[in-house]
């Protein structure tokens, strides 16, 4: 029987190369799957005969997006996961969604390889190949980018030799990746780190320093999910999706920065992910009022870790499931409403409000209603520093 | 001979009326302290010779702005120190200077005591009493306001009734502590959390939202330290001082969180730190370009650990001066310069450049000159997807 | 009607005395509570009878050996719970499920005030009142010891004058703490610590110098609890108890050590524990077999805060139900069989066997078999040790 | 030209064939270097005539094992590092002061690759790989056993040939790393996890189980260096080798483990390190009393980070350095006598004595002179616990 070959397919000009590339190079069936992680663009449809017309002997196309927002983007931001303190993993998240519509494809095909189009530089070659071995083990993997020296020329001078039903005009300069959680932008002007971006190279969000007015939103949390907006209830993918385009007409989540990639270099990156980051921004403020503290700071370093694992490409490690364990326990009380104000670049939260709130009034205020005992300080400070004057007495001698 | 107490005096009514108070408690001499540590304000001698009014037998002022930014805040930009992600801190550094000043005129005077003017139910008299203890174990510590219910009607009546040389006017509705590094605002209306701060709240910044002209800075490092902006040579201080100004010109650096205090309870403040927010994002964004992956992704740890500590008082302990070995290693080949946008409240990094830089343009780039070698990337993948994988066969068998 | 207290009972002589000591001292009703957690000694009925005689208004008595076992024990083995690398918990652990049967009693009998015979200076009095504060946030502590300076000589004094049916014997020169998870012993003599322990502060472990035969015993579990010894089937308890008999036959489990209480202050103590260190280091030793990497140092930071944490009194907080979130995560696979000699103070293991082993002969031989691809490892090495190189670039500059 | 290449030789057949095989294979000259890190067996001189004798242009020896047990074994000692908590790195200690060697040499001769006898499935490739490109970034590293497919039959095929003058002895069953700091055997019959290890294994240690009298040690360390033997001035290089000899005679150090290997697989390991396991408890007790609480919490878990970045080959790495800034910080006061029983495989410490001891015995004490004010017990822990009652208030509602 013909080996069969599972293509991430997007529907461009250099996967669809791939298809009859992979074909010639491996002399095995290519069956195109196409996933919609909310990256816009063409309808389905239109990208599955593409790659039918394009040689595949099979098309899948799937639309995950509320699989990608319920499961993949909801776990993010109950881990308020942001890469080097920043990057909300935009990429990294939709690789494993991705990666399991592959894996199923290649169970239901009969398939024994899997090929994506990432280069061999880049983390996203290492999320695609770490996961598919993770969840089908006996599945190989191919990147012809990587693995057979497919340049974009040679792309092109393929596609017009075999006539191919695709547009082969000149390359954007932006190398792009983009989905619901956020828009990843890379270019040749800006790997010249003193160079600051020009306006020509965001999408999901307006110039933050034009004026305009502040808009105010309310977003409602039961255990970590935001459920509802300005009192609407809404799904995963709905608040993802609003906040994207208030917070990105006020330009908020733009990001700029030198990142440390899991190969081992460091690259420039711009973001864009105002709905994540609005959201993220809720969420941290309302676990400041329900979380408690010991479990608070903790929290901040199981984020940290949750956020590199899922950067270095470890969704479906067995580490990635123990922390969710401690994530999920530690976001059952985050309920509760956040106000933000989205205005010129940023999200500010200026009110909170929680059935679930530890933060106590009578204990916190200075005025008539304080319930603190201020008497029991003195032994509290005394027993706390001890052991720290016991080594000063020493350390002073 | 009388007991003689040293009592952290800052001018004004309470401090003032303590000079009086502590003396009738306690029968002892009362000595005023003042320091100067870039809050702002009367005058150092006019302060001295106001506790001398007060009834104080002596009276020591000291100008320790260059000390406090070059021991207390140039560590913690090091340390990028931001409580719970956010707070730089800025109460909690400049105890720990007054404490050393405190205990120093303790020794020149022969005290066995210190005074402050804390109450019972915050951080700060945690970090004055265990950061004396920690310098000068053998002396003891007292605040009127916890351990001799010195209210504020009390203060006024007393202060009244001695004639001292203070207004005695009503308290203003806010509860402030400022110095170069920012200002901590804390007022009844806010103590609902579901209350907006109001402009009047804010003294070192402007309202972000009003439309004016971005500020464009660049910010010159040597090892962690700001050492020029634009070009010019400046002090620690000097660089708070300038971004304070340019910074909060431009309404960066307000802060609005509810926060876990080391007394156990959550309390809403409101910060401003537009320089010390400005050269923090700076520092951090420098060392993305500057600072090897692994030694980033564990500082970040020892980070929140080293912000946790100082918050919490303990700024003279063993544990922090093992932190700064670390954090002063790793801040070594933190060199070169930061243009940073300032407008409408936000710092933005948009370049960098770096003698000791780590971002290597052929390594990055996917143009011309691309020295990265792709053939390497399978047998990384292989080996660092191995334990994942060997798990995954038996996790899915 | 009459104010009720509920006792932490124990039978002993200091008990005892507190039951009419706190009716003096408060006029309150008290009610004695006894629970065995395998503490040996004298049968509960009678130690119910002589609460009674002293003038207890009422008296339980609970069987909390298994409970024990499995909600507190447990837990620490999964955990692997060493306070300082070593001490495996002990009496921290039995502190929870005794204030958990305290708390109740005291809702039944609607008491008010829950006393233990704590003093002032140990961990164990924040065990208990910080347990008490959380599970029942309105119940008053108090701590006939601490509180009301209720030294021995006056207990010995009280009990004579009114007669309790006690005897008043000289105290024992140790003080001990002990169930059937561990004992705990302090000692005059031992507070110099350059002094040794001698045999006479044993009671669970024979001396490990003694020539003896060794014992080989097969520890089989499942999903990281220990379900058969020896392939007889086991409850946990029924697990403790056998190693405690086999391990403290052959002198294992003995600790001496300087250790860092929660008040400040570093003591010296004595411990036993010959089934907790078997069970553990058993446990241990499958998780090496059964846990992938990164999960397994994850686990070890996360172990040894949980160890803290316990330690510290906060067996009820919020982190820790999210840290055995993770735990229970953490042990889904350590299922399998280990065998270990116990033999002169070691238990050492020598063969581990489990269906979930992550460890593969044909990865890990050298012999005929090998399927280990060593081509991979030459790119895995260039890009694992790449941020490295390019640093090193830098600073050898 | 003709290029140059360095080889790690050790004297044996394998690195003894490596010479002729690398010159065939690249047209190389080669040049040997043996590194003495106290590893015993022949004389340098001797091992330095016969590469010469089979082909090497030029052969290098040195006497590293001061450099080695100062150096590299003393820096881990500080640290504690016991590697997943039991391997105290003893190979992995070694290849970088080998590194150091080799790339000196490759310098000095003008060498531009460096190559070494591992195979391609363990650590030891990517400890020489990385160190190299980590010390000398422009040198390329070659591997015969994994680069040339060089194995032990084809290398006694080749011995013969050539008339290499070494026994081409049948190998013994034993794979054997071993040095000054401890002794690493891999063998067949191991690798049924299942097996127990025989006598055979052993060489640095007695059989434990074997009656003999007890040894009694006393070290002195200075700033967490040891310093002394039972009173007598000691190098650490002697201070290893007197406790390897003693500690040995005792059976002490033995190891038998599952590990986690940095490629991925898991590998039965049995060691030997009886100087290194003494000494490290030893060090671990004199902490214990000198360094306070929150500095030896936070020092555990760089403790295990160290240990793992040694493991994984990343001694030269910036994050190595930032680590040793802090624990050498945390050294400074650890100076004094530990008393150590040797004996029955197990080293027991039963005394404490130091100047920077941090044990206070008025603290402590529950007899006369008892310093400890208990009274402050009561505040303390009502605010240490607040925030889980607070929390608590909550979950119970």
């Amino acid at each position: 029987m013909t080996e069969r070959v599972v293509l991430a397919y997007s529907g461009g000009l250099d996967t669809s190369v791939c298809i009859g590339w992979i074909a010639e190079e491996t002399g095995a069936e290519v069956i195109a799957v196409a996933v919609d992680v909310g990256q816009g663009g063409e309808d389905l449809d239109v990208i599955r005969q593409r790659a039918l017309d394009c040689g595949a002997v099979e098309a899948e196309v799937a639309d995950a997006r509320d699989e990608f927002a319920d499961e993949y983007c909801l776990p993010a931001l109950k881990a308020n996961a942001l890469y080097q303190g920043e990057y909300p993993l935009v990429s990294a998240l939709s690789r494993p969604v991705i990666v399991k519509h592959l894996v199923a494809a290649a169970q239901k095909h009969g398939a024994t390889t899997v090929a994506h189009g990432c280069t061999g530089k880049g983390n996203d070659q290492v999320r695609f190949e770490v996961g598919i071995n993770s969840l089908a083990p006996g599945l190989k993997c191919i990147a012809p980018v990587r693995d057979y020296a497919m340049t974009r020329d040679k792309a092109i001078a393929f596609a017009e030799a075999k006539g191919l039903p695709i547009a082969t005009t000149k390359k954007s300069p932006y190398s792009i990746d983009q989905n619901v959680f956020g828009r990843a932008v890379e270019t040749g002007f800006l790997e010249d780190i003193w160079n600051a971006p020009i306006e020509d190279v965001y999408e999901y969000t307006q110039n933050p320093a034009t004026p305009r007015e502040a808009d105010e939103v309310v977003i409602t949390f039961e255990a970590g999910v935001p459920v509802a907006v300005d009192g609407r209830k809404v799904t995963v993918l709905q608040a993802i999706e609003e906040l994207n385009k208030r917070a990105g007409a006020q330009g908020v989540g733009r990001l700029d920065m030198v990142e440390d990639r899991l190969v081992g270099i460091k690259s420039r990156e711009i973001y864009e992910a105002p709905g994540a980051i609005a959201l993220i921004t809720a969420h941290q403020a309302l676990e400041n009022v329900t979380v408690e503290r010991e479990l608070a700071r903790y929290k901040r370093q199981v984020e940290q870790r949750w956020a590199e694992l899922v950067y270095d490409g470890l969704w479906f490690s067995p580490l990635k499931r123990a922390l969710d364990g401690f994530v999920n326990e530690a976001n059952q009380h985050v309920s509760g409403d956040i106000r933000m104000v989205l205005h010129g670049g940023r999200a500010v939260v200026n009110g909170r409000k929680s059935e679930q709130s530890l933060y106590d009034f009578n204990l916190a205020t200075y005025d008539t209603g304080d319930t603190f005992d201020q008497s029991m300080s003195k032994g509290f400070i005394e027993i706390f520093g001890l052991s720290s004057k016991i080594a000063a007495r020493r350390d002073l001698g």
